[in-house]
């Protein structure tokens, strides 16, 4: 605590900001607070007293971000804050009740069961790790502090979890509930070269509790966002902002989903989906179409609708999911193994040397979070495959605790019956690395998210067998 | 016949144009190609020998537009075709046989049986017509004309249905099968003030079963679409064009259906869905999601899907529908029962007196092809109401065989406990107009659009009941 006082000490007359939740939001979070474009904060960012935590805290302090990003601003950032000396990283909650204004970016995880193809056979919402984040918060913060939640949360969180807590907490400690300001307003940060921008240069929607809750929101938001450009959009409650985000992550999802059985139907009927999908995305009313591919990953598009569900399930509609929302989830956990049984389909898997090019969830990105790579990795290991995983933007592939090769003039040494193109990083559409690649005389080459375009795959095709998902024969 | 050779006399030197289908799109397509942008055709529509078909060839052979149009354009095409002489209407098919060019535009429709509120028990695709019309064009077309396809089509149908058949309509007449040409290019018709525009002004995708007949298809589009600002965009075979113009329709109807459940959820949750769906689109990535509303109508969003999931499990991969796109069509015709639950949770309709505004499917259009009013025209019946109609561009009602009411002066003198504004049509959103309806003094005012205004909203609000579908409480 004697560090957070001297930090308060040099930062002093500034409004303090403290961001809850230093993962891939919060840390980025609390850098654009530290780097306001109008005012200036002190910042206090604050996670959990665990290895992990510690680990993301240290770094912080010392100047390194936590999180591998593309975006060369964050470092930007990172020096600016340092100079400037208003961040700090700690695990003391107690600094709460310094904090002006508190930004949720806690994580509020959905516990899915799949089957081994993919199907989702059941999904739980454990809220008790984001109502402990409360209480923390409730336990320290100042009356007339401003609680805004940016965690993708439930539809009616907000009202019925965030406020009955925190007015609990306040009414325990003998204050007053007059004073507090809750509001929600959710993020859109997006890993890669974008990652600040996600932030700053994007459109916001947000809501409070109340009338003063909407003001103070409001107020903050313009001192971190380029509202002139991208303008705030005011929702009347907290229910329709928290249902914004899960809406918009479910209709992406949907429409991937949607895309799922076009695709097979493309397959059989020897169909190039991605070039109909081109010529139908010209129509404006359309460009939104999505393409074929392996599946979905990610940390929002995985999970986002079976909050919705959840919450309709459970708070307001008793027992009536949202069930086709539900069910694109199902169909998108399922795409890895369809990408497996078409791949089966057109060559024997069993004991063979397989190269997989990309290990992120999407392209140009180190994302491995919920990757569909994992899944497709599982069914060939299964197959009792001899994998090799590259990917430029990830050394270590956490989820399976695997070495990842980066370096691409190793990855073109290693022999490869099967070459797999299973995330969309721009490097593997170089002729150069095509070339080298073809050198290894696989006998398949399997693009799996259409990124092969004509010129390469006419190059390939004439000593290569080449499938690509989604298109049927070439 | 002597009518025909005579045309043809007049127009000598002129390619000819055969239009197969004077409906919707075969009318409007006739009078685009009288007045090519290119060339100068001699133009044959050509409809059946019923009540019907003759109705029309008579209408356009008098210089009258057979479907009621608020395009201003259609009239100058049908006057300029008057004065060239260049276009006549028959019945008689052996006039195929002048023909260059021939154009499919017959129905082709799917049999769908629903339960009372609306779900979808079955359906079935009857090829039996279409077959015929084509069988009629191979009994007398030339050997080597092309035959264009437009009529929207179960993907699969050029290749195992119209090729075979018309190539053993060559055989049995001892014809070459070498010279003729078939090939694809879906319309995208639109009702309303863009009629022509719909055809002249947008992008065309386009196929043929070979090259010969590829490269006929795109001179002859050229000649009377304005490609140079709208690209024609070719396909390699004719399944990606079917393929195309059902997906196209199918990611809009399945769209619509997505947002069903989520307009029940928001008025559980007292969320207003359009405030948030209009926040959202800000987003381009998110920017096609669609509106609550009472339903979906026309020709083509109530059954392409349809027609692709019977062509997938009937033509390439038996016993195996596309399951997520029928679903979506077995939601949105639920959607008029889902706004009729609605209106009842918030009033007791029984043998109320019930105003409808706008009978079409569509806004500031006259078409009420598979209208959703026209079910919660027949739920409300079911109730005993006393139901009066209005739309300013519909007089008689076809499918209900009833009267409309397009005066606007005589339904506001109406006496109505129920005002459902059930198509969105700009005029009932003027100040004038609401606050006439207002004088009826009904008991409930019912958005089934989200067509009023907020400040429509709020100055009805103050004096009447307002419900709007997917807003919860107001």
């Amino acid at each position: 605590m004697k560090k957070i006082e001297n930090f308060l000490k040099k930062n002093k007359n500034k409004e303090v900001v403290a961001v809850q939740g230093l993962g891939f939001v919060g840390s980025v979070m609390s850098m654009v607070c530290s780097n306001a474009l109008r005012g200036d904060y002190a910042v206090i960012g604050i996670d959990r007293d665990t290895k992990f935590g510690n680990k993301i805290i240290d770094k912080l302090n010392s100047g390194i971000f936590p999180v591998k990003a593309e975006d060369p601003s964050i470092d930007k950032l990172l020096g600016s804050a340092k100079l400037k000396g208003n961040f700090i990283a700690t695990h003391d909650s107690s600094a709460f009740k310094y904090a002006n204004v508190i930004i949720v970016d806690v994580n509020l995880d959905v516990d899915k069961k799949n089957s081994f193809n993919g199907k989702l056979v059941d999904y739980n919402v454990d809220l008790k790790p984001f109502k402990k984040a409360i209480k923390t918060i409730g336990a320290f913060c100042k009356e007339n502090a401003l609680i805004l939640i940016e965690t993708t949360v439930p539809p009616g969180t907000c009202k019925n979890i965030v406020k009955p807590i925190i007015f609990q907490c306040l009414k325990d400690r003998d204050l007053s509930t007059k004073k507090i300001k809750i509001g929600h307003s959710y993020e859109r940060v997006m890993p890669g070269p974008d990652y600040v921008d996600s932030i700053r240069n994007f459109y916001r929607v947000y809501s409070g509790i109340n009338q003063m809750s909407e003001v103070a929101v409001k107020d903050f938001l313009k001192t971190i966002i380029k509202t002139n450009k991208y303008p705030l959009t005011r929702l009347s409650n907290t229910n329709a902002t928290e249902m914004a985000k899960v809406l918009e992550n479910s209709y992406r999802a949907m429409n991937i989903a949607f895309m799922v059985e076009w695709s097979r139907f493309a397959e059989t009927a020897n169909v190039d989906l991605y070039s109909v999908i081109n010529a139908i995305k010209l129509r404006p009313t359309h460009n939104n179409m999505m393409f074929p591919g392996i599946g979905v990953g990610g940390y929002c598009l995985t999970k986002d609708s079976l909050l919705a569900s959840w919450s309709k399930k459970e708070i307001f509609e008793k027992g009536k999911p949202l069930l086709q929302s539900e069910h694109a989830v199902n169909i998108n956990d399922q795409m890895p193994f369809f990408a497996y049984e078409y791949l089966k389909k057109n060559i024997d898997v069993k004991n063979k040397r397989v190269t997989l090019l990309g290990v992120s969830y999407r392209g140009d990105v180190g994302d491995t979070r919920s990757s569909p790579v994992e899944k497709l990795h599982t069914y060939l290991m299964e197959d009792q495959c001899k994998i090799s995983c590259h990917d430029p933007y990830v050394d270590y592939w956490n989820e399976k605790n695997i070495h990842v090769e980066s370096d691409v003039n190793k990855i073109i040494n290693i022999p490869a019956d099967i070459i797999i193109i299973s995330a969309a990083h721009s490097m593997y559409k170089n002729d150069n690395f095509i070339k080298k690649i073809a050198k290894l005389e696989p006998i398949l080459i399997y693009d799996t998210i259409g990124l092969l375009s004509e010129v390469n795959i006419s190059n390939l095709s004439k000593y290569h067998s080449i499938k690509v998902l989604g298109r049927g024969d070439l």
